[in-house]
């Protein structure tokens, strides 16, 4: 993770499914002085591609950085059709039926993955990439340039759930379960690699009184964040008897910014399940050095990360804080 | 579960793989009153099943029990060989190198397929089964007589890891990944099920204290089980910095017995994963409900099973003051 003490904005690429959450996470990257966004990937997801295109430029133009170019990906996924996202979750705009401004911007020329090559050589060894969407645009990249994993820094990544259950099967988060061969091939490449995924993610919340003060600082952006919110409050209020949100993106953006203490994030052995089992889409973090304290060297290379199990602190709190300078 | 306050003993018929563990958790069963042990089957795990067998005539002629039949298994898994067992934990011999006396008694002519389901006709409607070992020889059971699950009043497994790390892959528990498809056929078969896991049986321990309080008892019964306890503490020793063990198959045994309260066990969808893939093995237990609290009415019938997920109290306190006794 970024040590946030460095003196000079370091560069981080975002490949995202604009989403609500996501929403949240280019709000965070842009309020956070430590990174220089240097462009974002848009991959289906939450929703289609070219959706979630568009919710990140109209977005930036918001935040004031319709400088930061965004970068069409991957429609489908590896082996098989996109089939039309969580509208459930997000709306079917992504944005929770909040029509945001649209922004005269328009995507780059250049796809989500040759924009990720393309600023990995621009920054060899020093750019970030975050991605808390699917992770067809980062397989790509690796089929147009096998060096990626020399070439970035570190990858932080939404996804997976370890010991915690999943979200959209018993043991399969979204992110990785949508594409779980491309989710294999990153995992198997040898990036410095963190995965933040349910077993952190769905323990740090938003509440509504985060909510109300969004829409009380009466800002353009933060009063667009505060109604975008009300659709996946409302999806949440379901299943925990409030009106609240889990903190998936933002969370891992605020590990990708060195903003969140990870408590217990042990570096183990890590394969993602591509078969047609009742396991497809898990990430398989072998955990098994719980038993004993995780004793002797960990793993390094393909096949390894670091695994986020805990986090310490209130991120929802440290999010709004944020968010409010914006 | 076994209710321990009902007046005459209840029917059970024992699986094993002896095996350490499997000893203690037939002494376990020999000592307690509630229960009547009709019939016992031996399949391969720990150690060949023949092997297993004639451990098995030893210790209950030890126990003074040479009445109860021992019926030979499945030497081979389902759809695959046995390869050897576990002779680094168990010992070459199954007993930690420690020689039983040799019992007069043979295993009867009957296989243990069969004796279950003789078992379960002789007591329709009572019989408890009470699987220790893969379940090779309860799916061999199932094919002679598919009506198993109405005959049978409920199955006690230890087998699986449902958020809890694998013992022999990071998601797979021996016993399941051992004979995944026999596991499969079982979780499926619409038994009243009970699946004992690492999720419980890794954090109930026996110390060197309750080891040399059985040698020090001094009874022929306790000197054997705390000598053959020696081989398999010192496996644990490596892992765990002092000679102990944990409590798989006598936690199981205590949960049969109705001994052992299990104070977080939701029952919910539970399948097995009988691919090739990085999940093989695997005992996938649905328990996105503990995001919310488990809510709605819990699925029964066919792939669906209650998860021991916590214990109250220390079943190794329990289990040597039972010992004791023998």
């Amino acid at each position: 993770m970024l040590d946030s003490s460095s003196s000079s904005p370091a560069p981080l690429f975002l490949d995202c499914d604009t989403g609500v959450d996501d929403a949240l996470a280019i709000a965070w990257l842009v309020a956070s002085p430590g990174v220089d966004l240097v462009g974002v990937g848009a991959v289906s997801g939450n929703v289609a591609a070219a959706t979630g295109a568009r919710n990140t430029l109209d977005l930036l133009a918001l935040l004031g950085r319709e400088d930061v170019p965004v970068h069409l990906g991957a429609h489908d996924f590896l082996d098989h059709p996109f089939s039309g996202g969580a509208p459930h979750v997000h709306g079917a705009d992504g944005t929770g039926g909040v029509a945001l401004p649209r922004a005269a911007t328009e995507v780059s020329g250049t796809s989500a993955a040759q924009a990720l090559v393309d600023a990995a050589r621009a920054h060899a060894g020093e750019l970030r990439l975050l991605a808390i969407g699917p992770l067809t645009n980062v397989a790509l990249a690796l089929e147009l340039e096998p060096e990626l994993p020399r070439l970035v820094r570190e990858v932080v990544i939404m996804g997976g759930a370890a010991m915690a259950p999943g979200n959209v099967t018993a043991v399969a988060e979204a992110n990785v379960h949508n594409d779980p061969l491309a989710a294999a091939r990153v995992v198997d490449a040898g990036f410095d690699l963190t995965v933040v995924g349910l077993d952190v993610t769905m323990h740090q919340r938003f509440e509504e009184e985060h909510r109300q003060a969004l829409l009380a600082a009466g800002t353009p952006v933060t009063r667009v964040l505060g109604e975008v919110l009300e659709f996946y409050f409302a999806f949440y209020a379901e299943r925990f008897g409030r009106p609240c949100s889990v903190l998936h993106d933002p969370l891992a953006a605020g590990v990708a910014t060195g903003d969140v203490r990870l408590s217990l994030a042990p570096r183990v052995p890590v394969a993602v399940d591509a078969t047609d089992g009742p396991g497809r889409g898990q990430t398989i973090a072998d955990l098994r050095g719980l038993y004993h304290g995780f004793p002797g060297s960990p793993p390094v290379g393909p096949g390894a990360a670091r695994v986020a199990l805990e986090v310490g602190g209130d991120f929802g709190a440290v999010l709004l804080e944020r968010l409010l300078t914006l």
